[in-house]
Order: C-alpha cells, then sequence, then structure tokens
C-alpha cells in the first residue's frame, strides 16, 4: 500500500502553522507565515500556497495526501466547518470547509483550536496512550478541550471544555470578559499573575517585583515565576494560590470525569516542575484518592505545533472511520 | 418481525425491582422482591424466579427476551460484568454476568447503578431526546451519572460522575465518608439537610423544627423543606445554601461539558420547584451565558423505575450495535 500523509492547519491571529505528517503522526515537514489580515479568502489563498510548497518540498504527490485539518479560533459548526465568527480577524460566516474543499480538491476538517491542539497532544503529545484527557492551557487565558473515549468531547453546542471560564472564587475575584467574577481565567492565567504580581510590586510586598516594574515598566507572569523561584515570598504566595484554584478545579472536575491523564500546556507550563507541583499537591488533597492515583498530570510536549498535529488529527480520524480510504 | 423484549433488574440494598419492556422502552410488566441477604447464589435464584413469574404473567416467550440489564450498587469491571465489590450485600469478586448468563441462558449486561438510573431517564423519562445529561441524585448520599454523545461515560477506571464528592467547601464543611471536608454530599444531601436542620433546631434557630425534634426525637430533610415552605427563615438559609451548592457546581461541571439537560431525581426533588429554583438561580449565575441558556435543570420523573428501565436499555443498546438482532 502507497504511504499516506495527511495535513494540518493552526490558524492563529498572527500566524498560519501547517504541516504534513504520515499517517502514524510522524512530521514530514513544517511552515509557518504571518496570518493575512484582510479578507478571509486572502487566509485560504495562503493555505493553498503553503501546501503547494510543503508537498513540493516533501517532494511527494498531493494525491497522496488524504485530507487537511483546520484547527480555527473560533466558535463554529462543527460537522458543517462553518465559522459563525473570528473574532480577531473579522471573520463572520465563512463556510470553511466548502470554500477549501473546492479550492484545494482535498476533503477538510475543521475544529476548535483548543480541542487540535488537545488532540494533538493526545495523538502524539503528553497524552499518548490515553483515552480519557483534561487539557488545559494557561496562557494569556486558558483554554481547554477534553478528550473522552479517544476523541474530542463537543458538548450540545460545541462549547464543552471551557475550564478557563469555571467559577473559582464566586463573588469574588477580578471581572472576567465573560461576565462573570472570579473564573479560573481571571485567577490563575498569565495575565492574572502579571496583574497580581503587578499589585504587589506597587504595594511593596515585592521589591525584586518592584525593580523590575521599575526597570521594564511592565511584570510578566515569567517575572513572577524567577522571583518566587529566587525566594521571594509574596510572589511565591501568587504562585501557591494559581496552584490552589488550578489543583482545586482540576480535581472537582477529575471525580466528575475520572481522567488517565491532565496535560497542562501554555507558555506558563514551561516552568515545569516549579510550577507544577503547587497544582499536583490541590489536585491530590481535593480528588478521590482513587481518581488521583489513576490520574497523571503531566506537562504537554508539542508547544505550538500541538495544533497542525491534531488538525491533522481530524484527517486521521476520518481515514479511519473508513471515510476516504483508498 | 416478532415483537423483543428486554428485562432490566436494579439490584438494591434491600429490595429487587425487575421489568420487561418493549424495544421502545415501553414497560409490559414490573415486580419487586426483598432482597435476600445471604449467599450470594440466593439473589440470583430471586433473579431467576423473577424473570419467570414476568414472563408468564406477560404470556410472552422466554425466546423473545433479547438479554437483561442489571445495574448494580457496586464498584465493577464492566465489560466483563465482574464485581469487585457490593458492601451491603457482602458479595465480593462476583462474575455475575457470567454466571447469570449460563443460568438465564440470555445475554446479561452490568453497570452500575447510578448509572442505569441516568440511562432510564435518558430513554424514558425526563431526559428523552436530550444526547448529553448531566443526572444527580439526592438522596442519603449524592449520585450520579454522566450521559455523554448519548451514552454512559464511565471514564479510566469506571469512577466517573462522582459528583458526591466533588469538594464544594474547601477544608471546611463536613468530613466525609470518601475521607475529605466539604464534598457536596456532606454540604446538600438528604442527609446534610437534616444535620443542619437539627443544628438549628438544638440553637433555638427554628422554633418549628425544634417542635418536630421534640415530637419525633429526629429530623428529615423534607422537615427542613415543610417549615420552611411554611416560612421559617432559619430553614430557607439551609435550602438556600443547599441551591447555592448545588447551582455552582452544576454550573461549574456545565461550563466543561455543556449539557442540554440536567436532571435531579432522589427523594428531596419531590419537593419541586421550591427545592428546585434556588439551584436554578444559582446555576444561572455561575454558568457561561450560552451555557445555562441551553441547558435545562429538571426533575427525573421516574422515580424506582429508572434503575431497571436502563438496565433494559444496556440490552436495547447491545441489539441495535448488532450484538444479537435476529
Amino acid at each position: 500500500m502507497d504511504q499516506k500523509y495527511y495535513a494540518g492547519i493552526d490558524l492563529g491571529g498572527t500566524s498560519i502553522k501547517m504541516g504534513i505528517c504520515t499517517e502514524t503522526g510522524q512530521s514530514v515537514r513544517e511552515l509557518e507565515r504571518p496570518t493575512p489580515q484582510g479578507h478571509y479568502k486572502d487566509v485560504l489563498e495562503v493555505f493553498q500556497e503553503m501546501i503547494h510548497q510543503l508537498v513540493s518540498e516533501a517532494q511527494i504527490s498531493l494525491d497522496t495526501v488524504k485530507g487537511v485539518g483546520v484547527g480555527v479560533p473560533a466558535l463554529l459548526d462543527i460537522e458543517k466547518g462553518y465559522i459563525y465568527e473570528i473574532v480577531n480577524l473579522g471573520w463572520k460566516n465563512v463556510s470553511l470547509k466548502e470554500e477549501l474543499e473546492v479550492l484545494l480538491g482535498l476533503p477538510c476538517y475543521v475544529d476548535n483550536d483548543a480541542n487540535t491542539a488537545a488532540l494533538g497532544e493526545m495523538w502524539q503529545g503528553a497524552g499518548v496512550g490515553a483515552r480519557h484527557l483534561i487539557c488545559i492551557t494557561v496562557g494569556t487565558g486558558i483554554g481547554g478541550g477534553l478528550i473522552l473515549n479517544g476523541d474530542i468531547y463537543h458538548g450540545a453546542i460545541g462549547l464543552a471544555g471551557e475550564i478557563g471560564h469555571v467559577t473559582v472564587r464566586a463573588d469574588e475575584g477580578q471581572r472576567c470578559n465573560c461576565g462573570k467574577m472570579g473564573c479560573l481565567e481571571t485567577e490563575t492565567s498569565a495575565t492574572a499573575m502579571t496583574y497580581y504580581g503587578r499589585k504587589i510590586a506597587e504595594a511593596g510586598e515585592s521589591p525584586p517585583l518592584a525593580e523590575v516594574l521599575k526597570n521594564t515598566g511592565a511584570i510578566t507572569a515569567k517575572d513572577v515565576i524567577d522571583v518566587a523561584r529566587q525566594g521571594d515570598q509574596a510572589a511565591q504566595k501568587i504562585l501557591d494560590q494559581v496552584g490552589y484554584y488550578l489543583g482545586l478545579s482540576l480535581a472537582q472536575l477529575s471525580n466528575v470525569l475520572n481522567p488517565e491523564k491532565i496535560v497542562i500546556g501554555g507558555g506558563v507550563s514551561k516552568a515545569g516542575d516549579f510550577f507544577m507541583e503547587p497544582i499536583r499537591k490541590n489536585f491530590k488533597k481535593y480528588a478521590l484518592s482513587k481518581v488521583s492515583e489513576t490520574a497523571e498530570i503531566v506537562p504537554a510536549k508539542l508547544g505550538n505545533r500541538a495544533g497542525w498535529l491534531g488538525a491533522a488529527w481530524l484527517v486521521h480520524r476520518n481515514v479511519s472511520n473508513g471515510g476516504s480510504l483508498s
């Protein structure tokens, strides 16, 4: 049997990542390009150019590419591949799957980018071997994807996985973009760490952070982690609080979902065990013992390659289901 | 085509409920018997007697019964139908599916009783038409079952659905049997309402509950609800607190699971809207607006018939999947 390939696209607000992989998820070739900010058709054209470049560089025939998966930062109708809106790019009501299939002459599959990132980690990253995964990305915001029985769980209207908007400080904490207060996102995201870091810097509770603020005019989540690592008590308190809310929320969720693995990604997770240990400690404290004993909390492995690889898995799923076996 | 029937069994600590239904879930005949407390083989014999009695009363042939589903109050290996333990009945390591198939000469399917109750409500009760359901039973304890994509979700080791052990009052509240503190179960079950009701009765904060305690020597959850309904402020506070914890927990969970319906069963739910409204109010407050707008909170409909009907659905699932089509 001839070798088959899958293409995957991760559409971000600033860049497009695309890659081609084998049936077993081995990356053959990858590319990155800035995202055109104009009409959506410009983006589709870049998709087309990129796939032709990839196929040419990989010296394979377009015939052997069995389809293209796309992860989009959008609310969408997943079956139809129809985008309701991509706020950052000004897209509204785009029949992405339909248009892309005509343009590329290949079957296309679309899902939310948090979901494709989760699928990537399941297929080739920290989730390999697990069929029940909670994936969470701690970055500017908090994103999430649930993998149950080996596939993304979408819920009633495609909103499943919104772990960032779980209320952790009812009627307290910061006001969230979603309208509620004290969401996991407002208390534990990189943005939250920055906010609380600036607060202790300005209040004079953390001399090293006050120094950073004076020198650079800003505080980042990395600054908070760095000075905590160097022994700053006030910064450590912020990390303890983040670990408490993340660990508690993941325990609450895991008592109901009984996952095999919890994968934590996003820029902040690069701080490694220093960031993960407070989460693990609180998870263990608040989860049923049988649940915590059988669920590992691990850092994501693929970084920003998870998105396109997970998008390519959408093709894999379809091919495996007999959708376009050849 | 001949009519096909399914049998379902709900094995409880004190009674066995069994019924036969049609392929579309219409009850044909039902029976109830006390659960033998001795050797497990005695229970299996009662199962056998009951199914023969049901078939005879319904005037159908045993050949037309396509299988038997059983809901058990146990930790078990669902695929193998192997029971690790039923504490209340003193069962340990019973190959229930295997033994029952030999005894009855019919295919057997086994699941946890919280799960079969949830399946019953999905098939014939409050969940009809929904594919994504959170089911919760508020009784002596708090039980739960998740129906995702039209079937029970079991999780990594069959523990999914343990919503009663979600921590709602971290490091506060009552000590739970699970070892943790402030579980949903210790704060909102009928047992919890009884505990808090007795507390306000003894503290003189609720004259009507103090009266009940004096007259009967005990307080029930129904007493708390009854005096609250009659205007007792202290009892109303207990119900408000129960509504807060249940509504908040269901909102936290729904932001991640995006269900179509939340079904609340158990004795306490019979109090109707008086009990449900505080839950709905808090759910709406703490869930994402799109999540709460598309998820209804409804009382269970089937009472103690949910268990055997859901167990019968296990046969239906297998027949529909081509397991034993005839």
